[in-house]
């Protein structure tokens, strides 16, 4: 989802030689709204038979772990190891892990999944009675040297050797996420006429996942020029800066139809507000954005018009799918990809990140 | 969907001798807000070569018929000849009709559909780009001796000898919305666990056209007992009077997961925000409701629960299907049938629909 | 699927005292064509920790242990213990095992899933890399006093107290496979016409299911008059002995354009061509018999009429909703049901299974 | 589809002067098996109300076309104009014709579609009751300087001023067809991996419009080298020659799953097996070819693979779609076309068209 800025504060962390082969190692800790810390803490262990232990290799950092570090997740709380996406080396499976052995490298869900119950039976694995989004939220999570992964078999996915790791990070969330929530919900179609609104990371995620289905035109809105120029050369078609009159720039574009799939790629009011005055007869808002305000639908001018608004937490589903497309060079994530930092440079990463707008981040990289 | 009470006018209509012979009928007008007559107009006749003429055999009247006549649909002018329901027999047809010729039994779609435009095309008609919903709103509609039908080959359907009629005009309307915005909109599916917020005429359409699917559990929702017992006699599995705490009662026949789909048929913000408050993860919230004000979404909490929103006018696709399952008996659209005029009774025939609660009314024939 | 007579010798096995309490049990042992045995074997335990052990309170035979007597599945070997139905209560689970402990009720489904493999997560249990159909073919199965079920968070479902279970026990095969292979893939919609050909305890099951969509007319073939009887008393609306010129009787009552879906539920080819010449255009064939040899493709006539042909071993996915649909009584599994056995009796309830038509036998159950 | 190679017999056809201002014009005519004539010929005339008559800018010839000159299609009777594709301009209108006036350019569609009737309201327009293929069929085509269509608001569509009209003519069956019958048909997806048998114009078009849902992997199968190469520059990932053990070859890519969907374009026994061989458990074999005779579906190996198959006569409905697509320029269908001729060279355009391999031809464009 599109970041707005965050105050980030560095807390010195006292730094502990040794930790590769004790008990101990490093990980990035949430202390409370606007305080985070690089410190060390006990490294994992198997709790269940069927968790695994496995060793960051690039890991990333997500918009909503900015809202975590602003202290707007209360599911989060002080102590926790924050991040929900990486890729990293098989260090221990329990007991009952078939799908992975020590020395595999996998790609780490942001979605955990048990695989046995009524949810992840039916594909909604974000529901997960077990599992959903739990790492780096209400289990420890992927900005440290290790982390527990529960559910390994369904909540991890085998690298073969050779595959491009930095790519493959940015399948743990935001590929999936702008993919199934965005393009999928928007049932995006050959010829279509779409608009994403937010340049962010995720929109730009949808927006290039949307090509998987080949729409004729792609409007792209943002009030960031440079992230509208991005845009255009990862396919967009048109960009509009919010500052325009949008709605009549896309009815201008559209024939006063409208577009036939609208994402909401922010997560305010005023942008499912756009989407909604912007969507032709038959069409599909798609939210992906996160909210956290009520937004006001207008059902007196919408009733009649046999369109479809959907929500979604991502459920990973797709993320073998993706990776296909990734291995056959249909898609290429490293686009995203804008700043390399090496794992303990963690706390300058989020500031970086923390400026986008500023700095021109997309995704940065973390390398262990 | 479900009417409130109406306060209606009767004009005295003046009796007009020998119009059967001659170039006049008498029709049901709209004369604004509050006013209607039952009046001498001049007959209609063709005026395109793909209209059909269609003396009048049954016709009813639709909650929509009240909101014309308080003034609440604006797009309705003085002068209008109201109702967009009925059977008829053709009495001519322009020479480029094809499927009906004078003579034939006929069942009147509420939606006129070119066949040829974009929209159509879609199997949109809702929105043909020279029909839609305009029967009875842009032209003069069906409650009268006759009616000009615009597209007779796209927008008639052909009534078999010895078919029963008044259960047909049960399928100009109320029947293919209840069962495309309700039934198809919400996806529900064998063994799923339903709402139906609203019990009037279209609430009852849904739950009849739900059984196609055979959902496990159908729960009823309305304020008025009487419409509760008439949707158990129809099906429903459960019934909820609105003045109960209805999310809690809901909450707890679901094991606290909510409904796989509900489906609101009244029309106003506080069933909408129900529907809401009910939806399980994944579920669909399908409108039928003729909303005249906007309405709260809480993406707040919805943004997470995958769930979907679909709105529409009816197209009146399903129509030839509805029409299989009723000759077939596995439909009986007569269960909605609660009172009989004559045509030209049906300024008395409004006065009870207008108070369908205390009149016990569901719908009402008109039989010239 | 409709089954033909077999042979059937009965083993004298010799009895055993006092299995119960011990390490042994009683069980329906495969022998070689024709060879079959009530014997002793030793009680199944716990191999993996995903194992359950379950003690079989009711069982069933299906068509396809006929053919396995018979020698027609070369996948099983002598020794084998069959059958792959059944209700029983949990008397063991292996150490990860969650969904659930000793003493709970149990429906056992005819495919074994492992919940982790690129099938499972596509919904595709028949397929399941580690189980698919192995029970009573592969691995020993449920026509014994005990079984060994692996996987069982995945191939188990839940009871609750006091449900019908002789009802559930045709949920572990033959009414997920006439569903799901059957109308399911046959897209049986409301208002269609559709064939079924063969009225074995398969066909009947499509019937019962079928109707799960309203299908306007159901029409329904077989040689066996009992069986199209009880086929009318299922709720099919047409049945035609196959003897008549069923061809031209479908032509007749589709005014020549034959059927929207045909659902082939024997496994030869007459009955396989029968359903190529009544499809309508557009129409689909769903394939549930287990075909021995291949047929006959008319796509010389085919190939414009824009048809769709489907196979399928069944997956069991819809054991959950028609379990649903069992519960609130829109499913009456019961119907299929003719006849009742001690399970010490299972040798003479193969041979009155085995002569179904001079038995009229649909479903025999075995009770513990 | 993939053509082979024909006798072509050159009528000596009268040159009749000045039949542009007259009531003539000149026509390829189809004499009987291996005989047809550039020849003078009736200018057509309005017949109906619906119809329009259409000045012919360009056209080509389709593999069908070949069949009909060599006698294999027995709805086409001697003296028949031929031809069902081509770009024109409105000479024009019957007096119901509300889409187009004269001098509009429009596409020609090769199915012609009433827009009344049941297949037509079901988009099914290959199937119409009025229409479906007649054009160079059962009524005079579009090899000719003038063409009568019927039905022309639902049979024509509209190209806007600067067009590409070459491109276009694509769009009139080959593309539609391909895309139709084999990807939409296939159901090809994202991450796909799927096999196209045969790289005649039609086995491209397949693949052009497969990329549309970008599959990871597109296997190219045909006899012909050239063609095959053609296919590596369409977007081919990999490209088998028929020589070849092209099960062995495919298992051996797909790591012994097969394909996901099968997309047969050829229309002989032959690769129709092939697919069969070669299609992964929930794959989809889908058939573009004409077949001329039965094949063999061999149930005894698929009956459990839960495989769908599919036939199917183009029905157009796509095409203003792949407008848009090509109008975008995400479709390039020039890429198909290898030769040009004058419309008056249209048997010697025969010629080359019928000898393709030698002549390395795909679609000829003729302009008038």
């Amino acid at each position: 989802m599109r970041t707005t800025g965050t105050t980030i504060e560095n807390d010195k962390a006292t730094e502990v030689t040794n930790n590769q082969t004790g008990k101990t190692m490093k990980a990035l800790v949430y202390h409370g709204s606007g305080k985070k810390s690089w410190e060390e803490k006990p490294k994992p262990e198997i709790k269940e038979p069927t968790d695994a232990i496995v060793k960051i290799l690039k890991t990333t950092i997500c918009g909503t772990d900015l809202h975590i570090m602003k202290g707007d997740v209360p599911t989060v709380t002080e102590g926790r190891i924050i991040g929900h996406e990486g890729v990293g080396i098989i260090e221990e499976v329990g007991e009952t892990v078939n799908n992975f052995k020590k020395g595999d490298h996998v790609l780490i869900s942001c979605i955990t999944s048990c695989g046995k119950c009524e949810y992840c039976k039916k594909t909604m694995y974000s529901h997960c009675e077990k599992g959903g989004w739990i790492l780096g939220n209400l289990i420890d999570g992927c900005q440290a040297e290790y982390v527990r992964i529960p559910h390994a078999d369904n909540s991890l996915y085998p690298i073969p050797d050779g595959a491009d790791e930095e790519a493959l990070v940015m399948l743990s969330d935001i590929l999936p996420t702008g993919f199934e929530c965005g393009v999928l919900n928007g049932k995006v179609k050959p010829g279509d006429t779409i608009a994403i609104v937010g340049a962010g990371p995720i929109g730009l995620a949808a927006l290039l996942t949307a090509q998987f289905y080949t729409p004729a035109e792609i409007i792209m809105i943002d009030l960031d020029d440079n992230r509208l120029d991005i845009a255009k050369t990862f396919g967009a078609t048109h960009s509009i800066n919010s500052r325009e009159d949008v709605v009549k720039r896309i009815m201008d574009l559209t024939s006063g139809k409208g577009v036939d799939a609208a994402i909401e790629a922010v997560g305010i009011a005023a942008t499912f507000e756009l989407c909604e005055a912007i969507i032709a007869p038959g069409g599909c808002i798609a939210n992906i954005g996160v909210h956290g305000k009520p937004v006001t639908l207008h059902l007196e001018t919408l009733w009649s018009k046999n369109i479809t608004i959907t929500t979604g937490l991502v459920d990973t589903f797709t993320t073998p799918m993706l990776f296909k497309t990734v291995q056959s060079e249909k898609l290429n994530p490293n686009k995203l990809i804008t700043h390399h930092f090496k794992l303990d440079q963690v706390i300058e990463a989020y500031e970086i990140f923390g400026n986008a707008e500023k700095e021109k981040a997309l995704k940065v990289i973390l390398t262990a």
